[in-house]
């Protein structure tokens, strides 16, 4: 019963997020039907994805695993997929894998980028890509703080209340905050092995509201160490974030390629 | 009674074009609601665009022009503006100019971007930015095509068949088409002195019939001698191309800058 693995991205403006729903245009969902018409089954086709991206959140890496025991090959998937689904999803990489590959559990690390416009005025063309900060930002303040997140902390104090996970210790390797030089937008990029749910917008949130001056960048440290959610600020939008790579052991993958390959999707 | 010049950004995807209309969301609609509420004014105030443009067109560096006899300074209307218009369109520069000028008819050249998405599958982020074509284009043809129309030329071959301009010959500055090198996207920059209707569509559309290989670089010149629209190729949709600059005779602006500066808008 071959496994195999699917690179997805897409703009996650018009979906409920990843996780399928009952009623509601989910990333998943969508898969799941074009799948199951393509292998023509008679219940759904599971798609196991690596990361629950939340509703409006966006994905250049997103990956995801099935089985199947049909002849098809890897390139009808590409090409039934991209056909069977609409144009702000895009299946960019198809390869077959071994068959304990799982997309969730395989997984070894990701990495995010958070996009912010930080600017009097809107920018038309960033509107669902960014979050749009209408205060000026104190960058260098923001970097010092973002470095209390970087290693391995217990990170219940940034996570939503919803969160189930039994465990909240994490480990981050990165958190850097990249300026542009020829316009007013900031990108957080975060890379960590694992993450809870809402962390990383929990983290922007508050990287922005030390950036305003509105706390201390300690602060962060202090919620890290007492684990007081009220303490950190607030969860950033959805729609500022990406979900840019997921890492696996055996990353970069050296599979075939009968999409784009995911360094086309750079916009 | 002053005149006010407007430099303004939209994403032209949820528009019906700029011209203003009774029915439907148009930007020129959208500015003179806001105007005549910023000025209390008891009929609509006219907002007179440079360029019409089609439904679904960007602007980047859109200008209109509007009269007014209030005490306003020109930061309550950028703020007003702003403030009273969605996010997907921006006012990006207000400045009073002399009472002679009018944004179509002092106007002295333009610039347009088209943006072709060229790959087997779709880029999610590109959708409402860019024409997504197939086919493989064969640059170096398109680029020997473009050379054609540079320079003045009758361009009756080239206008959709409901334009109504008693003048059909215009004048080229360059037509140039920029590869990228990071990912399977082509632009082809036009700068003219002016345009008919459709114009930069339907160039657009038959240098992508050239890159394709259905018709030969020379038939751009033909078209041009003998001005027959059907043997021109298609007209390239609209959400491909963005109005970058408009020209005129002080350009560049030295005015006062209360928005954004059109150099912040480069995504």
């Amino acid at each position: 019963m071959p496994t195999v693995r699917l690179q997805i991205a897409y703009d996650g403006t018009a979906y409920h997020g990843w996780q399928i729903q009952p009623e509601d245009r989910t990333v998943e969902g969508e898969l799941t039907r074009a799948l199951t018409t393509i292998l023509d089954a008679t219940a759904p086709v599971k798609v196991q994805g690596a990361s629950r991206t939340d509703a409006g959140v966006h994905a250049r890496g997103q990956v995801a695993h099935f089985h199947h025991h049909s002849d098809r090959k890897l390139w009808d998937f590409a090409r039934g997929l991209n056909a069977l689904t609409d144009e702000d999803v895009c299946v960019v990489r198809v390869e077959e894998v071994d068959d304990t590959f799982h997309a969730r559990h395989s997984a070894r690390g990701k990495i995010y980028r958070y996009r912010i416009w930080h600017h009097r005025f809107t920018n038309p063309f960033l509107r669902h890509r960014a979050w749009w900060v209408r205060a000026r930002l104190d960058v260098d303040a923001m970097r010092r703080a973002a470095e209390f997140f970087v290693g391995e902390h217990d990170f219940r104090g940034f996570r939503s209340t919803g969160c189930e996970s039994p465990t909240t210790v994490r480990t981050m390797n990165r958190v850097d905050i990249v300026a542009s030089d020829d316009e007013p937008t900031l990108e957080v990029i975060v890379e960590g092995q694992a993450f809870l749910q809402h962390m990383v917008r929990i983290m922007v949130g508050t990287l922005v509201d030390v950036g305003k001056g509105h706390i201390a960048p300690m602060r962060i440290g202090e919620v890290l160490q007492e684990g007081d959610r009220r303490r950190a600020g607030m969860t950033a939008p959805p729609h500022g974030l990406t979900l840019e790579k997921v890492f696996y052991p055996d990353f970069p993958w050296t599979g075939e390629e009968p999409g784009l390959g995911g360094e086309y999707l750079n916009s």
